[in-house]
């Protein structure tokens, strides 16, 4: 499959969905589950992330709003972009950006609008970036998400390419803090309840197709453990503390590896931090950083 | 608390509800990783219980009826049988049959009746024997359970003390089959996104209060892992062929512990089975059989 760069400008300015997402604390905790919230049973204070009855209150992971994009990433995979074809087992997350606005509630109904902000072409493939607004029941915005997804082999159309410049570099010194968090051989499949069915997380044949010899952790998995390294580190467990987070998507992780994150506090309100698979020494999550206040 | 024999047979007479229950897929999966299919990525023939779009089409667990009582037992847990009242966390289910006619659905809409069968007096407590036959929206009967719950400390009302006798014995010879199959830390938390929310899985102080060091496996989630054995072993994973399950909770599973299924073919359509903990030597479940078809 090829595309030309009418296709693609077509694409960017059609119009886009509006999705409707209703959620429960059993959907929450379920993420959180996801992204390896009490996977450590020694560690209590994660508890109020996955248990509604908690006596000081149930939490929700302030990384949640990725899954409001859940419909959004559905759209995606059926392999469908306006007049933008593609096999969606080349699709890979890019990038991911989301910012935070307030806490997240325990339930509600999610509407969220999408646009396609950019299509930059890689060479080796098409970077598509959307942008994605999400309000709740209130009206009040609760989350902005940016995501860049690559779409292996679809590049050489003639675009832009962009830019992939980092908004700042890690220090050159040990890190503040370091997480290490195993993942589950299960991992994606309890991940993938949260509504990223993309064959690509579940199916070996899939996967092969993918060109990964066995099924992947979604990386936006791997970007709520991150998360959660940092809500632990840096904000002692206050979701109201976590303000946004960024990572890029440099390496696939399988379930069962186990994470690595090392955090470098940049000043007051960052941390910057990067992921690696401890059994490959690969940095799955790099460019990635938090905002705390 | 107490009770009174005139209590406890104004009980038994008190008009039950019914509960309707609506499930998809995804919950189906939640169910089998609650039960940890899958938790062997080398075990590939378990990727249907958790995978809707597997090529050999989806299959559900034939055990995944139990969760058609979950309404049930939430109405339990809060205390209350009609005039009789107990604390929640003084009950432990004692034991289950489950019983099912057709191959469980994908998705439906399960009308379920539920009665009081009967309420023994076990002196160190009340044993209440519930009969719960499920309807699919075809209106076919899916299923027939008979649970067994045991409230500690409400016993010596004067009641029937009921009779305890096995109905089979285990051969004295080596089991034809073991199965060993490790839980994970979370597999309570897991379970309880299946609907059985009781704190005693998940939270520690009201663990302690149900008199246990910390929360502990659901009995029905053991359940679960011991059929999937006998239908790994006994049935090659048909699920068509697996017609009944019956077992005692007779001992606890703490999360992350192992479980060890020994299985004797008792006659071409009887499994025997027994199942200890790895690390304690403790059978949790015990006078258990499968009928197979």
């Amino acid at each position: 499959m090829s595309v030309t760069l009418e296709q693609v400008q077509e694409a960017i300015v059609s119009p886009q969905p509006t999705f409707v997402f209703t959620y429960t604390p059993r959907d929450v905790s379920l993420y959180a589950l996801g992204v390896g919230a009490c996977a450590n049973p020694m560690n209590a204070d994660e508890l109020p992330f996955v248990y509604e009855l908690h006596m000081e209150g149930f939490k929700v992971l302030p990384t949640y709003p990725v899954i409001f994009t859940t419909q959004m990433i559905e759209q995606l995979i059926s392999g469908k972009m306006g007049p933008i074809e593609f096999n969606p087992m080349m699709l890979v997350h890019g990038e991911q950006y989301l910012q935070v606005f307030k806490p997240i509630p325990a339930s509600a109904t999610i509407t969220s609008h999408m646009k396609i902000a950019n299509i930059f072409d890689k060479g080796s493939g098409m970077l598509v970036v959307t942008h994605v607004e999400s309000f709740d029941d209130l009206g009040e915005k609760v989350a902005f998400q940016e995501s860049s997804m690559f779409i292996r082999g679809m590049g050489g159309f003639g675009g832009e390419r962009g830019t992939s410049a980092p908004i700042f570099t890690i220090p050159d010194r040990a890190p503040d803090a370091v997480e290490e968090q195993a993942t589950l051989p299960i991992q994606a499949l309890i991940y993938r309840l949260s509504g990223d069915i993309n064959p690509l997380h579940a199916d070996p044949m899939m996967a092969a197709i993918g060109s990964f010899d066995r099924p992947i952790l979604h990386g936006l998995s791997s970007f709520g453990f991150a998360g959660r390294a940092v809500l632990k580190h840096f904000c002692g467990y206050d979701v109201n503390k976590f303000k946004s987070i960024r990572a890029r998507f440099s390496k696939h992780v399988f379930p069962s590896e186990t994470l690595i994150t090392e955090m470098w506090k940049l000043d007051d309100t960052h941390i910057a931090f990067q992921t690696k698979v401890k059994e490959r020494g690969d940095v799955a999550l790099s460019h990635a950083v938090v905002e705390i206040g």
